[in-house]
């Protein structure tokens, strides 16, 4: 970046201006968006949908690794795939900020870019945000506002006894290309003239650098009249996840494993890190894909989805929660779940 | 506190439950709150409001004289202020902390007590949140959603000439306190022996620790069939806050100076630090309070409240943002505004 403009330079209300003036407001349900006390929304007869996460310098994202712009294109995305994982479409979102003055205002302005990018392209509207100072790094929080029907927003606790387990896309892909950053990072402050070398990565570079939300899944349930009878995103890790349905739905369930969808590159990856592909889809968090459950009466509906993969079923829940190997053992599924207290 | 549990004892999950255990659920229009990828509310024929502040340790309080307890609940409450501000009311809110492992899972119990407390005063729902680790301190993001009807909703824009300018309660009296904390800290800085003395400040304490949102002026407003023709709240001092009203609505403005509410304490201990009360009133910011104009057909409903203040009235664009002293001189209206980054 050539310029740089020292955020002491603006005042905070100049700052949200500067930050906000190409947003553009695209949904009938946005009334007021930035520039008054509240944004004022109109939801008619759907529900509302809301969620929120943060994402804190040196334990979510490094600096060292992330470019501004897909940081912000990531915190979005990531919290657009919570409202796609209720079965609702995300509408507008609030951005609150809170970064140090070692951040410059061109700085916020690509963070902002990202944001927006990844709003176009998802169809959400910016509606309000709050921008401070912080004593250090940068803390992001988006809350994002969805809508859903009465009638088919998809819960955690509703899979039924011998549902079909779902997942879309492919696994551990962004935990592989974690892996690959943090490697080179640890290169490069060994030697600061190693450039890095990161071909052959790009597949799973992008999987962690700059995901996608299941907006397309969404869109071919409405199209082809299917309910899931549970839904969650895999932000945490597919064991992880599927934990929570089962727990919250009281019902067992049983995953293959060689079953599990894992791209050719993540594999590659993973092994040189000498990790098992499939610990690498179990554990791995940030993928953003959904994983859902279907009446078996909708299998004929799905069977064609290339990104659609049934990976086990829900059983009952004496039965438990298995692993079933390629040689049929099973295995209790325990989820790592990530403690950002204990872990980092 | 005799207890101390490290967070790191816990993982996200559990935290996030022994943080909610106590949550009570009051308003219809929640139907999910926490425990689920989002929260799903139902705001039928109502309009859906939304905003989102958040407070950073060292920039908008100081742990020194904080009690976690009640920083949570100016937290919520200057939250729910927002919602007054568009003669709206407050329905839910979701929280997200980002704090380092300085914390103690019982110091977010404290925190979590005092939001818990605002909620059960104002008759809001906690309905998310995300609690993740931060670099160094504490940065506390709250969204609020509330509702409002779409002939009633007041905005910032909309003051009309001639419009009677009003104010609720008093003013300055959070600033008040605030530089009575200050200078406390400076003294048990100096000396830790030293107890402070704050006899004789309760009534300043308690606005800068424990402030009040205006449910009672929205309420009255319901009661008696009056609509502000436009309102905002009282965060950064009321010159700023007029300014915003005056800009936006393309309108001017004369404010009486004499008619400024301030409570005896406040002018007291202003006169202490050497600032001129008025100044205190104008530029003093944290009071809550609620900034209104009405038309004068209104006058008759309001003029025999106690707690609303007629302090001017709208002007024309060209005639300015006036201040008329004792003396009947005029000075421009000029905000303060307060620059995180320049005035820390």
């Amino acid at each position: 970046m050539e310029n740089r403009t020292e955020l002491s330079s603006l005042g905070e209300f100049k700052l949200i201006e500067v930050l906000n003036k190409d947003n553009v407001v695209e949904n009938d349900s946005t009334l007021v968006a930035i520039g008054d006390d509240c944004a004022v929304l109109d939801y008619k007869d759907k529900k509302v949908l809301i969620s929120t996460d943060t994402m804190a310098e040196g334990v979510h994202f490094d600096m060292v690794y992330t470019p501004l712009k897909h940081l912000g294109y990531k915190a979005a995305v990531s919290n657009f795939s919570d409202i796609y994982a209720m079965n609702g479409k995300p509408k507008q979102i609030t951005i609150s900020l809170s970064v140090s003055n070692r951040y410059s205002v061109e700085a916020l302005q690509e963070l902002y870019a990202g944001i927006r990018l990844a709003c176009e392209k998802y169809g959400v509207d910016i509606v309000g945000g709050d921008t401070t100072s912080s004593m250090s790094g940068m803390v992001l929080t988006i809350t994002v506002i969805g809508e859903g029907n009465a009638d088919t927003i998809a819960r955690r606790n509703t899979a039924k006894e011998n549902d079909l387990i779902c997942v879309t896309g492919d696994l551990g892909a962004a935990y592989a290309g974690l892996l690959v950053l943090q490697r080179e990072k640890a290169t490069w402050v060994a030697d600061p003239n190693m450039q890095p070398d990161l071909d052959n990565y790009e597949y799973v570079l992008e999987r962690q650098l700059k995901p996608e939300a299941g907006k397309w899944l969404i869109e071919f349930f409405e199209k082809n009249s299917i309910v899931p009878t549970s839904m969650i995103d895999i932000s945490d890790g597919l064991a992880s996840e599927i934990l929570h349905i089962c727990n919250d739905s009281n019902v067992g369930c049983e995953i293959y494993l060689d079953k599990l969808p894992i791209d050719y590159q993540t594999s590659r990856v993973l092994e040189e890190f000498k990790i098992a592909a499939e610990t690498g889809a179990l554990n791995g968090g940030e993928d953003y894909e959904l994983l859902f459950t279907i009446s078996q009466k909708d299998y004929e509906k799905i069977k064609d989805n290339a990104d659609i993969h049934i990976i086990g079923y829900i059983a009952e829940k004496n039965a438990g929660c298995k692993l079933v190997t390629k040689q049929n053992t099973t295995i209790d599924i325990k989820a790592q779940g990530w403690n950002h207290y204990r872990d980092k």
